[in-house]
């Protein structure tokens, strides 16, 4: 989509040919009985609703547009009660090829992945208990496929970090203040917190689905991610000879734990320190990002945000300012 | 213990020689201010109170006497109060390899070990499925460790068939519902439900400790029954080549899901025919050893078992009798 | 309604004229101005949205046309964006008596009624406790009304078998689960056990109304289902000269703890392993049918139900296939 | 009793002969190896601690000496430490025909008898409401058995009013406080809501025991109160030609909703004002009694009570004084 | 709004001018593309839709006219469904100083507000304690602006009393229960359960805005009418030399409690006979209020009243007759 | 106690003579029929039992001999089984000014008072907000009272920091995470949060005792650590004249609402970013001290902690080295 215009720039009047995402789709009927098409359709920038008013108009297999395809689209912006919307003339099913750079068109992370990834080769190198490296070595440098996957997935469907490169983003944030925590609590053992911490929601990759818009996956849905991350730690374990069974039991007890509560779904309670950490630390991490992402976002009432469900409050966005 | 008297049947008066399991062992100061010990002795059918009232007759090493360990006794039976004691006139640590045959020692099954094996391999016998039958096998028949280890560990600690042999027995009562229940519900997958039974609760022979008493080891404390047969689920099926991976995550997930409700220890919620079946036959089974057992202990008053712990209730003793 | 077409069998630009179940009626104004009358039109075999769109077309009182009564309309079935409607040229309200055979209007269970009610005779037959006998025999063959009502109530509004007959069927499937419990666990009374299923959803006869669309009843918003069928077990023993005081408790007791906790409306725990096992055949018998059913229905994403209230969860529709 | 010394008014060296209720009974073992008799031994007075220190003093058969049984004692007061005991020379069963006057040993109502019948029998006769007055006059004054057994019944176990007569008084204050709120909130029934504060808890007669010390009866296990007063309320309703349907729903749906949540036993909510009322000033007047009680015993910490396991805190003693 | 018609009074046909309150407002699109206007007006009376379907008959600023500012408006009283609706020919936004008396257009107390401030000064002077005369004097006597506001709030945003002028409604109610509580449980301290009774919601005067529609203040939200409430009392008490502290805490006991539970935002639970009839009368006078209303107002199923989401149930509307 | 040995150091045979604290003492009733005082004696090193066997060797008043005084004792150091305890001669009370330092006799936070002073007041002097630090100043500089308490009290009864300086200590320690979370995340107002920390547990100074052993006050009992601290809050606050309100709302947010949830006692939610951050900086702070110290501790069995009631689990002490 090199050169065609953003939604986030479109102003009333501006004509806009070009491919988008359908976010949803429907057929529906006007109460003067004719067919319209009705959509919402999204760029990385933004999204926007949309209308056809003359089904005719639509090119090609009218089944083919359905929510999470791409569109190819041409019409011009108009503003009613100041929304914009986009008043179609033709639309018709794009193939996934002919769109090219698909990061165009969904949420990312606004750290760039490059950057990231190059901060979590600098902690791994950091790493000082030859087992803990080893473990982490095989599967966030030699892994590629999972390497890529970490890079690339969310942290969450909905709750927290809900976009391309949210996990990566989430896992250095924590790695952040887990490297200060040990700092300040002496007696915790820096490279298993650091184990932990990677490990925690690594399964996530294989949880979710997040090629067109984030949803679960069958295993996520049968298993979770955190059975998940457990059977790979075991299985990239059985592949270094003399991986030290306390070691084994140490880490998957942290990444087990990590949710804190059997209720919230980890099957056992946090019983060491480093695993108290990361689960206190993830916690934090998650619900911090939603207040400050509630503070900057609009809508609501003045100084508070609309209901959260998340965190199933409000949130305050008036800053007492820094001096 | 070949020729020694078995704990229920003894007297008041009877003398006693031989080996005995201390369940409890304490060095105690009488009023008077003179050391005695007490113990609780047992064998596999029941166990008493017992007193050295000299701590000099104790022979070796008094502080080899201590709990889950064996003493060779000599004494006599008095009573007090109606209740039987041990009054001892020696007592000294004995080796295990001196006491042979510990299962004269520990409550067991009331089912012979055997008999139930011979069981658990015809409904092995009988699973149609190729895939599963492979995975099955592999646990159950060739896994000679893991074999053994099923025919001896209890099923729980404390909440429902806690002695040797229990986890054998609970499994096999399930897979009797189990085939009753397929044959009723037409529509569920028989062969699934079996593995899923078989397999649910196989981690408990990792999870418990139960050679002298029963506890958790470390492994089962730390990542806990379900986790653990999660592992080794998956690294069975990681031997069988071109295992499906549906079934696999079907499996898993009945596994993972029994206990029925996050705040249980499940991870994920039974959401298959099989796995809800699964769940509730367990359930059912665990909770209805608990109620045939109360009705037929002593204890409590009258028609009521004592308040039950892992049912939360006292339990109604009187059986309206068969026609 | 011999010879009108049914619902499910409808096609676009077929005319329908015949009698429907108006489930839902609303007069409204469209964007224009003008009033319209909504519908949602039911048989037993389906629904369809249906528009009149000049409500002058309504013949008599307009005020007659509300949910939960039978129309008699004539139109024609249109298709938009793939749904099917039906565009009425006249509707008017219809008294029952027009209208004849009810059944043909609700959704009833798959098994046919007379034959459910041999395989309940040959049940009750069987007993061979003479009071159980007697008392069943009372409820369930002697009271004309009751055994009507049993033969016609559903099992639930919503949660499960909420269609005509669903109370019989579920009663009869519970029936045949305990039958093969009762043979697995041998120190089971199984006629304690049949009187426990058959009473335990009794009163469900009076605390739902069914004769249009299916609801609660004063008394069952009031009183409740556990309370009510408790005074008819009462007041039918009062009638039975003998009856064995020990033996009311004992059957009351499986009728008011079969909820299986206090905070599901159950007054008291299941204490004895009939009530146990009653409460657990229930559970399982409702959400399984819940489970088949989510299996089998169209809607939501591919491999996966609905969100499924009842149950809290989605469902999981593959289903590994029997050898 | 009629002229022995009661429990309160006993001092260090008086003598004491006499019946006293055995509360507890157990015979013990010295360490020095002899067998001594240890009592807790009752009038309605209080209780104390009471020794035979050789058994062979025990008239009579040894095994009839236990709890809940009366016993014909000698002996004399000693102190230890502050409180008194009983050094007994003498000790025998005592049958329940010598001891005479029952009430003389357990702990009953501050309110005589006789007075809350005739307050009981005023407001019975104060209902106007011809329906719902002989419900009432048929369970409370006809019914001579239930009469006396609702005077003599407490009003639970242990959580408050535990004690003779504790029901009838605590039926009566609520039925003050009742009285006040139909004046305060005009839109209440008042003769409505008098029905369900008769009948709220009369079920208690049946739920626990109540002859020696308070326990449940089997029925009130297996059943509940509020499910046998369900049931008699609608057999003496059923006494009533004509009584009315919808007010027979009314009062069973007071008493069935009166512990106000389903996880305290109601299966069904206060759906009236009736009802919610009752449901109030049933739990207000019972932890009142509670909370004054605690002001005016003694222990605990100064200013505290010790902790309430009925109100699950420590109540605060110090008074604010009337001006 | 002297001569304007009031909204429950209109009937089709009438013409209408004059001010009103809008409660909603948004610009829409019809299904023809032309904006209009959709609104829902209200004075005291009631409230009802109304429609300008061509916007530019708006008159002055557009974006002025929007959720809680007044309008006026001219049109005429159309009825569709049985609907009254108001088609619109002019609308403008009105300055608050043009409306003149706001206490036309919100939902008050149907008790005249003077009426009720003279019942609460009366129960002000009979308080005896002179240091509870004094706190009481200092706050709803002398502190004007914390009388008056007192006598405008609301006593909830949704929940009960919801209307100008219902916290002293409610807290007059609570004290004429409380007054008879007092006659009846001797032993409270009349003059502390009247001080909690006024102070138990007396934050509400600023934790909620009523100016126009009941909502949070940012200190409601933040802080809570509980912690405020409680910071006044210490503020008032502060200025009262010698003003003891035991009853300082007292006071602020039965305020810090009265919600009765942790996890209804009390930090305390009451530990006083005072502050726990506090909380049940004012638990009590909220849940009657509700059920009176309910019982009295349109919508639902006939008995029945909608679904509340206060009391997460249905109400009874049946009412027994009084004789 | 300048010169009388340690408890700690006691070693069998050793003589004793000095003040020890009594934590418990009751004069007991040996089997013999002689009366013996039974102590648990403390200094700040540890405590053990102590028997004076004739209790005619108590001089001067029996009955001050009693739990939280301290006594002047003679006897020496005996062992049965293991376990030291003291074998007294004599015993009497002893007033508290001869007894001198107090720190002797309880247990104390392993860093030196001075020092955290010292550490704190560099905190209080980094503060750059200035209403924050003319806030913080006047409580914890200026009131020398305040000041005195918060460097002397426990952090808590049991759960944790349960001794002296132990709330300096867990304040200080928050406050070094807090340090380190601002640096991370650096949206965070850093006074903001540093004035929350050294406030949010401030009221612990007067909701504890802690003069002998802790305990509750009855303003903690009655209003709480939380109300308390909101009192002293405003009261500061209001002799700083300007201080903006928006402030004052915004640190008696993070007090209120710092324990997290309803049911823990905060009477409002987390809804800032700082109080979000300052509960579960004292969440994890508190915890791991729990962990630490268990880690350390004796008692338990093997790998595993004793049950720890604080964090409802055991504790695993096994710690992966680092390297």
């Amino acid at each position: 989509m090199s050169d065609q215009p953003i939604i986030r720039q479109l102003k009333e009047g501006d004509a806009f040919q070009g491919f988008l995402l359908a976010q949803e789709a429907a057929y529906k009927v006007s109460a003067k009985g004719s067919e319209y098409l009705e959509l919402k359709l999204a760029d990385a920038s933004g999204d926007l609703k949309a209308f056809l008013w003359d089904v005719r108009a639509v090119e090609g297999d009218m089944d083919a547009i359905r929510a999470d395809v791409f569109l190819r689209v041409k019409g011009s912006v108009t503003s009613y009660n100041g929304r914009m919307q986009l008043k179609l003339d033709k639309a018709r099913f794009a193939a996934d090829v002919e769109v090219g750079d698909f990061s165009a068109f969904f949420p990312v992370s606004a750290r760039p992945v490059p950057e990231m990834l190059a901060e979590m080769d600098g902690i791994l190198l950091s790493v000082r208990d030859p087992w803990i490296s080893r473990l982490l070595t095989a599967l966030f440098l030699e892994d590629r496929d999972l390497r890529a996957a970490f890079a690339l997935a969310p942290a969450a469907k909905s709750m927290h970090h809900a976009y391309l490169g949210g996990l990566l983003e989430h896992t250095l944030s924590i790695l952040g203040m887990a490297e200060r925590a040990c700092g300040h609590y002496g007696a915790l053992n820096r490279d298993l917190v650091v184990a932990g911490v990677f490990l925690h929601d690594v399964g996530k990759t294989a949880e979710l689905s997040y090629q067109r818009s984030i949803g679960y996956t069958d295993a996520g849905n049968l298993v979770g991610h955190i059975a998940l991350e457990a059977e790979w730690i075991s299985r990239a374990v059985g592949n270094i000879p003399g991986f030290p069974e306390e070691l084994r039991l140490q880490i998957l007890h942290i990444v087990l734990s990590h949710h804190g509560r059997l209720e919230f779904g980890s099957p056992v309670l946090p019983k060491t320190p480093e695993a108290l950490l990361v689960h206190y630390l993830d916690d934090l991490d998650g619900k911090l990002e939603v207040m400050f992402r509630a503070v900057k976002e609009e809508g609501g009432g003045g100084s508070w945000s609309p209901y959260n469900r998340a965190l199933e409050r409000m949130i305050y966005r008036v800053r007492w300012p820094k001096v």
